[in-house]
């Protein structure tokens, strides 16, 4: 009567473990969710935050709260530090101790971290825009460069404080460097007018082309609404050095800035190389249309962490629907291994993609079939986001604050907190407190 | 036609700071506030964002939009690190530089900081509810806890874990303890229902009574209202030593806790060193009726950190009220001295007191006349703050916040977000750029 039902630990909480998680809901299994943070971080808006348009609860949202009235699964905050595909034992870290935790199916849902491609020490002077921390810091820093701006009587000095250098011309890229733009151009000139600022935002692109997959059309338009909006694009350059206060092309062009963002470049989660099998290009873990990890029983994995091919042998790209998807047959082909059935391929229903370019321009690419550009494109982005933004109150907020802004261009976010000053003067740490 | 007007520097951006910067609004004088941080804190509420009711942006508002259509008033972000009263220079530290200004009248408003009174060490230790960053590190610190507790197998260790003590009977002791249990009580013992945690919440007042100010019935009131809500209350207990996981009393009492929030204790800001004339008690800067500085010349100070007696010869209290209309007299009066006016004597207007207990409790002393508690002081301390709070976009999400909060006791704004582990891997601040 009280027999055990089988365990299931699903490592992340990004979209391709929380869609596999709801699959689970009242299903026979206990399932643990864990995670280093005690939040889901809806990632298509973190550039909101990082330009102070948005706080950082709006997208974010507690990981128990989600699950609070699901009795079969729990939640654990901590990292994963081993994994014994033998044994079926993971060890996870915490600030506090270190833990063994069983299984009987493991789900592997850590998503992907920034590649500088052989350049790591780009990394050192570079923002990235993964997660919430990262886009609070570019909060931070943003302001900040234009506060210290203010101070400076240089004007070469001046102008490098206030130049940011947006490299990627992916979706990320795109919208940040529109936020940005916004931000300065809406809010940040007029707060700054006593001391004559002005902001460039310079779009890096390496290739020849933002959006790479999407019809020429919208390629061509995503180009004009940026330029349109007052954001320089440059093609086709690479970078060789990236310091504290410039950043220098391959072609020789020196850009003289305080503020690099890295929006291009992702790599599997370094969590496969625990697996200990070979990994394909990207550091992505070779799966099976089943989500079962290849030559290890048991073991599932879903998202930006993993490669898989499709039909036309192109391995299906690292955005979100496909985490979600692969999220949720991953639950189900689990459920069907208890149950003894076989389980079923992915099939990946591609709902198309869209970036928005600031407030009111976009490109949407409907199915792949119907193209979108400028304020309906926009509105169709804003209907997806709203509709696909998790917990209702967030959902309201978000658009209470998005209305808002629409009509104001009002950022009261546009805090510079620094917690790590804070965190300096007191061992407010848990592991600070535990060694002394 | 374009002689130069006189300068007026205002230090802290504060209720005494903000007040008297925007009583100089469209007058003839050229206004600089500088302040270390680049917002205006709602510090009434600090302690709704240390418990995850609200975000920072709600309690926190940028000093450039407040005064961005006013002329006259310019804002820097730094520390003042000297002030030279012979030469009327103060020198500024930012991350970026050093600067001297130059003034023609000095207003000082830095407010007060915690104190130990002598036992420094215990600060280590200690979480303190003057800053947002205090806020958003308590709010971590809380929450950290309550998921370390979830994987301990120690009873006690766990009992540790979320034993909460809050130091000091006054009003920021009563609202920090009644909004932590609260946020215990109809949050986290429902997301956490898995690992049966249970929270205890001391309130620690070294004296006899609560609320010292206030007549009897109040602080009868006060201590029965925050019984009922579920905080134990202890009294006549000076504290003798606090460790990172317990805190014992000077009675030997030893209760094992991993957080004590010290709401008690203040002194004036430590800038009045700057000025070298003989402090009053608490380290308060004496001033005169018309809140210039004793002895030194065109040099204003107002609020927390000053010292002045009132007819009864007791000194005005530390609060805000106090703070506020001391700022619009410094700034009249500074304005009085530039066109060789006598100064007005300050003359306190006492509208009371009021502290909040968990969501629908309060006290309430309206004029120091009518006595409210219960609910309708929760209102009329509802209606207060709603109306003082600055920024109409603010007030209205606060208030919705607060609605929501009301009826379903959601609170989204619960992150852990470790911002201190993000700043060490790079070198996001200026300053170790720069040194590199």
């Amino acid at each position: 009567m009280n027999s055990r039902k089988p365990k299931v630990i699903i490592v992340g909480a990004g979209f391709g473990g929380l869609f596999a998680a709801r699959t689970f809901i009242n299903k026979p299994v206990d399932v643990l969710i864990i995670d280093k943070n005690n939040f889901h971080t809806f990632t298509p808006l973190l550039y909101q935050v990082a330009t102070s348009a948005l706080d950082p609860s709006e997208i974010a949202y507690p990981v128990r709260s989600i699950f609070q009235r699901s009795k079969n699964i729990k939640t654990l905050m901590g990292t994963v530090t081993d994994i014994n595909v033998e044994e079926k034992t993971i060890h996870v870290k915490t600030d506090l101790q270190e833990k063994t935790e069983t299984y009987d199916y493991l789900l592997l849902a850590t998503g992907s971290t920034p590649t500088y491609y052989g350049n790591d020490h780009f990394k050192q002077h570079a923002l990235e825009l993964r997660t919430l921390e990262d886009a609070l810091a570019i909060r931070n820093h943003i302001l900040s460069r234009f506060e210290q701006a203010t101070w400076e009587k240089d004007e070469a000095q001046r102008k490098a404080l206030t130049t940011i250098v947006v490299v990627g011309g992916g979706p990320t890229g795109i919208e940040t460097a529109g936020a940005v733009y916004e931000l300065y151009n809406h809010v940040l000139k007029h707060e700054f007018h006593h001391h004559a600022l002005t902001a460039k935002v310079i779009l890096l692109e390496l290739g020849n082309k933002l959006l790479t997959p999407y019809p020429d059309k919208l390629r061509n338009s995503a180009l004009k609404q940026l330029e349109s909006l007052g954001v320089e694009v440059k093609f086709g350059n690479s970078i060789s050095e990236v310091r504290h206060d410039f950043v220098t092309l391959k072609d020789g062009t020196m850009i003289p800035s305080y503020t690099l963002i890295w929006a291009t470049g992702v790599k599997g989660s370094p969590l496969a190389e625990l697996l200990d099998v070979p990994l394909e290009r990207n550091g992505r873990l070779p799966i099976h249309p089943s989500t079962e990890v290849i030559n290890r029983p048991d073991v599932f994995a879903v998202g930006d962490m993993t490669y898989l091919e499709d039909s036309t042998g192109n391995p299906y790209p690292m955005v979100i629907p496909v985490a979600q998807q692969q999220g949720v047959l991953a639950a189900n082909n689990i459920l069907a291994r208890i149950n003894g059935k076989a389980p079923e391929p992915f099939d990946y229903h591609d709902r198309g993609m869209m970036a928005t370019i600031g407030r009111r321009r976009a490109v949407a690419w409907i199915y792949n079939k119907i193209q979108l550009t400028g304020f309906l494109a926009w509105l169709a982005w804003l209907g997806l986001h709203l509709l696909t933004l998790l917990g209702f109150r967030n959902r309201t907020q978000v658009f209470i604050n998005w209305v808002w802004n629409y009509f104001t261009y009002d950022r009261s976010v546009r805090l510079i907190i620094d917690m790590e000053e804070q965190a300096e003067e007191k061992s407010i740490s848990y592991k600070k407190e535990a060694s002394t």
